[in-house]
């Protein structure tokens, strides 16, 4: 197949034109509209026009940009099709959004034949960004520019863990969660995709998420594996698809913690 | 009895001192090490010389300023005597603080005859502070500086609440969490001193903490209060203690929770 795959800095146009939607909406009533989607498991889903209006303006830009490419997003589903896929989720952790919690962001995914390959995820209160641009991953903020490497060679007990919510561990009783949290040093939620930019950045060693769609994680999966790290469904496969992901900084625990949740 | 009560300038000159310790730590392998401390409940009870430093530098400025002041901080424990008190948290959330999550936060507080009268929370990463003066409470930050007022009016099935961890839940089976979290909105994990600010910013409006100390609530005690909420003890008292600990931005709201949890 014959395509050009777009440079990072259109990525960064893209969160530019995102944070002009979310950052003025965070934490104010004004302009901010909630609603409530259906959702399995959950009793309330919120969505804001946060969300709509960030998806809105990108979707614009991409269509302008690259008529030719497939988008699909949290809001507005699924346009086009080709080897090309932009993946949206204009607000990822819209629960920490409407609490004012800064862990919430904006996850822009490129995937190449179906296979994560460019992401971004944009945080504007901290006016934090952590992309990969197809080779490596890196941050930028309040704390400077660098490569973003994931931490290595930790024994399961001085690992740290993540997870969201643990509303899902009792609907899951195929994944042995509680062999997983006993044998890890701590266990921290709440974190959303920032949790796992922090495990591309060294701070978590494992993120294990329940449920997730693809526009979930799709922009996360260049960020983790550029930086070193892997993450794979709970059977072992590509994440892109979504479902049931773990995230792990080092390959070693990655299959150690594998072998543990499916024990 | 006869003392002058420090003006609010001098807390934003401790949060000063204690940023300089702890940002340049905040995920930073240099000039950070990790120890934990044994705690009732917890495997792993972490420590590192950002907590230690933020409080020596605090200290040094307090008994400097104020040396007929006593001081109480969670590492180097209780010093002097008197009718006004510094409570210190160099590094309220050392689990966010490891994991590179920016809702931890320096939190100190002033007491005048055993009661919050003055309190600050510092997030150097946000660049953002909470605090309260002895009348209003106020943030200021990269969405400007406000007066904090808490939400009011919503009833009980359109709350928000926030619980830092879900692991104590099981070991206090006289506080009827479950019945409290079936009849909110949403629960929201992993907040630490950061979802009390929102709390007091009017974004969520139920904060329980399970097992808090003094230096754990003292600070964001008068934040909460002089925002227009309230916090007490599970039985009703004065927080100032710790304790379990509820936090409500609506009185009204605060006397329904506390009897839910208590049924």
């Amino acid at each position: 197949m014959n395509y050009t795959v777009p440079d990072i800095a259109f990525l960064h146009e893209l969160a530019d034109a995102a944070d002009k939607q979310t950052l003025p909406r965070f934490r104010s009533s004004l302009n901010l509209h909630v609603g409530s989607k259906p959702k399995e498991g959950f009793r309330f889903d919120p969505v804001t026009d946060a969300d709509r209006e960030a998806e809105r303006v990108m979707r614009e830009l991409i269509t302008a940009r690259y008529p030719s490419h497939s988008i699909m997003g949290e809001e507005f589903g699924l346009t086009g099709s080709g080897p090309l896929q932009w993946v949206l989720d204009p607000v990822d952790g819209t629960r920490p959004f409407l609490c004012g919690l800064p862990v919430w962001g904006t996850l822009i995914g490129l995937t190449v034949e179906q296979r994560g390959h460019m992401g971004m995820m944009s945080q504007p209160l901290t006016g934090e960004r952590f992309w990969a641009d197809g080779q490596h991953a890196w941050r930028s903020g309040p704390q400077g520019t660098a490569q973003l490497q994931t931490r290595k060679g930790l024994p399961l007990e001085q690992a740290i863990l993540h997870l969201t919510s643990p509303e899902p561990v009792a609907r899951h009783p195929e994944v042995n969660f509680a062999a997983l949290e006993a044998q890890t040093l701590m266990i921290r939620y709440g974190g959303e995709c920032y949790a796992m930019a922090m495990l591309a950045a060294g701070q978590i060693d494992l993120c294990l998420e329940y449920g997730l769609q693809p526009y979930d994680i799709v922009a996360l999966i260049p960020i983790i594996e550029q930086a070193g790290g892997v993450v794979t469904t709970l059977s072992g496969d590509r994440p892109e698809a979504g479902g049931n992901i773990l995230a792990c900084g080092c390959p070693r625990l990655h299959e150690q913690a594998l072998r543990i949740l499916n024990s």
